[in-house]
């Protein structure tokens, strides 16, 4: 195992019990302390190691790309700097090391509490692509859609089904969701009507972040897949079901999914992810050669989704793990690269919505709620179908080691009324 | 009239009859003369009038924009800064106006011929969206899939249908296509197949560039569209027509088109349009409020498709126009951002393929070939039914002046096999 992941590590640093940044985890992300200019950081406990201030100092080599107000010239820099500079700000970190430790001047300037940092977008995002990879969502979607006999289209099995997002719309945690307006039509219009979207959803999903890229024309192996995969965050690919019922024939969602998609602002990288590696879902089919992947391709990540009313109390509403997946990152990267197509440094690639197998693992409320034909009843009595004005949906996940949780944080939004 | 769109108007540089680029065109674009950087340049006639050398003699105010190897920050100024910048232009190159025409030394620094130059991409795109606005085109394809009754989706006359495509395979005209490899499933095979497409197409479409964008949550209205449009570009959507029949449900085209699309290197600006407005297709039934424009919104853009087989002969193979569109892109600016969706200077919106009522006006081999049932008959006699390895594929078009043509050059490419 790699020494960084030890679970005997521990920080001088202290780190609350539950916190999702124990040095076993060391997230990468921007952030802005206030007055100065954004930077790249790593989350340990409640504080940030401010990655601008070590490099200025020289305690670690970065060539700049600290300096930056996003992740991407690091992201480009590959998997052996990534590497060294985990290990070595573990090292920093780590009780038994002197060199920050007993600095008071350099801890004043190296370390900032999160709570007076904003967080940033940590990647400019030139594409996101989001994919349909859970067989549990695809099958609960088809099937209202087409019925059981039909659930899963053709070729579902066959390859990750996946679609071009909106990158310019993709948010923060924290930032507001403004209601969608748009064109539906309901089964007994008509023709069809305008206004604010009222069927309001959320996808409970996560997704990774590209480091190096390919050039055009050239496919990345599956094989290959790992050196080109920084690491991963939560995402809500918020939805307007009403809106995308009635959009998405013949060249699927557009304005139902454009409006925005929050993502969490500190990734997590493979590397923290290893000791969490785990089987993923049996394929059969078997996939094509150029789909074909060995080893532990899953990663045992909880994952949970939380709803809080305007003046209520949060409550959890869906329990599912990022190991539901049946198409792999490997394989989607695979897959998004077969034809040529060209990933760049920070490009985002969602898995799509991950729902279990259970009835408390569905990842949005299409399928909690039936398409809100079985209302969930909130701890107040009330029935909720889709989101409402008010309420705030809150992902969060965590892989749960031994004795300390190597997590993703949170992300969430408000939502604000129709305009 | 604009004095810039004066039909008498001449340069004192000569300028072919036939010419794309008059003095009445004006395009923007950005070039890298041999051993400098890349900058952005206006076309005229063989000739490229080098805006960052103007900028630094003083003879126009560009605020460093015209320093950029792209046009985004330009963009970005908006349509105040676009007058005044393109009336400054047409000036300085007038056969009366001594300035430019009667100092040598600025001349030689100001002026490169465009064979010594290499055209590059003009903007950095955040976001590409591709419509689906040509109603010939789109009954074409809907009886093909589903019969002559069902032509049209049941969404298709009430809104502008749209996919997000991918930004980072757009290319610069002159970049060779490899042709894509992927799975396709024939109709006869039992499972699906891996290897190079072998339905490769061409698609004929134009695109807008956007100027100013929008805040997310703030759409913007039809009415204000042209604040946010700064030109107009050629667009080849290559596609692969098996991989994306076996790829595209639920969620729409994907590895089908995101191995490449071309661009034409010269943006032609609405106000060299201007005198080339007309009437858009009559719409019944009338589009929902948000959707409603005034007064003439489509534009007089003759089009054509060349088709060059390796050692082989240009033959023209379609001849469209831009007017053919039944949504306009007042429209489709409005509709994009209706949900809030934000758009960035520099985003690309094409049109989907520009088809027009007559046999010889089909804008892509789908539709001309009827699938590759009727296959072209080339000049050399032999058939053709989608793009073979060799072939060069050219877009060009021109709006027609009294003597004088506003063009758009071309966007073309030619088909490397598959690795």
């Amino acid at each position: 195992m790699d020494e960084t992941n030890d679970p005997k590590l521990v920080s001088f640093l202290q780190v609350e019990e539950g916190s999702h940044f124990p040095i076993q985890n060391l997230p990468f992300g921007v952030f802005q302390p206030q007055g100065m200019e954004p930077r790249v950081g790593v989350a340990i406990g409640e504080w940030i190691l401010d990655l601008k201030v070590c490099e200025e100092r020289g305690l670690l080599e970065g060539q700049g790309v600290f300096q930056q107000g996003k992740l991407n010239g690091f992201l480009g820099q590959g998997r052996a700097a990534w590497r060294e500079t985990r290990r070595r700000v573990s090292q920093l970190l780590r009780a038994d090391e002197p060199e920050l430790r007993d600095n008071e001047e350099l801890r004043k300037a190296a370390l900032h509490e999160q709570k007076n940092c904003q967080m940033l977008l940590p990647m400019e995002i030139g594409d996101y692509t989001d994919f349909y990879s859970s067989r549990y969502h695809a099958t609960n979607v088809g099937t209202m859609l087409r019925g059981a006999d039909q659930a899963l289209n053709a070729n579902w099995l066959h390859l990750p089904v996946a679609y071009h997002g909106r990158a310019s719309s993709v948010v923060i945690s924290g930032t507001e969701i403004r209601r969608p307006q748009g064109q539906t039509k309901p089964d007994t219009a008509p023709a069809p009507l305008f206004g604010p979207c009222k069927a309001l959803d959320f996808e409970l999903e996560m997704g990774f972040v590209v480091g190096p890229g390919n050039r055009l024309g050239e496919p990345i192996a599956a094989a290959e897949a790992e050196e080109h995969i920084f690491g991963w965050v939560l995402v809500n690919d918020w939805s307007a079901r009403d809106i995308q019922k009635w959009e998405y024939q013949p060249l699927g969602p557009f304005l139902s999914k454009s409006f925005a998609t929050t993502v969490s602002p500190w990734v997590v990288t493979l590397d923290a992810l290893a000791p969490f590696r785990v089987p993923g879902e049996v394929q059969d089919p078997p996939p094509l050669a150029y789909l074909q992947t060995s080893g532990n391709q899953a990663y045992n990540v909880e994952l949970e989704a939380w709803l809080t009313p305007a003046g209520g109390t949060a409550q959890r509403i869906s329990q599912s793990n990022l190991r539901y997946l049946y198409w792999n990152s490997a394989q989607q990267l695979a897959h998004h690269t077969i034809n040529g197509c060209n990933l760049r440094p920070g490009d985002l690639l969602g898995t799509g919505t991950i729902s279990g197998p259970t009835p408390n693992s569905l990842g949005c409320l299409l399928e909690l709620t039936q398409g809100g034909r079985s209302p969930l009843t909130l701890s107040d009595g009330t029935p909720r179908r889709f989101l409402e004005d008010g309420d705030q949906l809150t992902l969060t996940g965590w892989c749960p080691g031994a004795g300390y949780r190597v997590g993703f944080g949170q992300a969430s939004g408000v939502i604000l009324p129709a305009k």
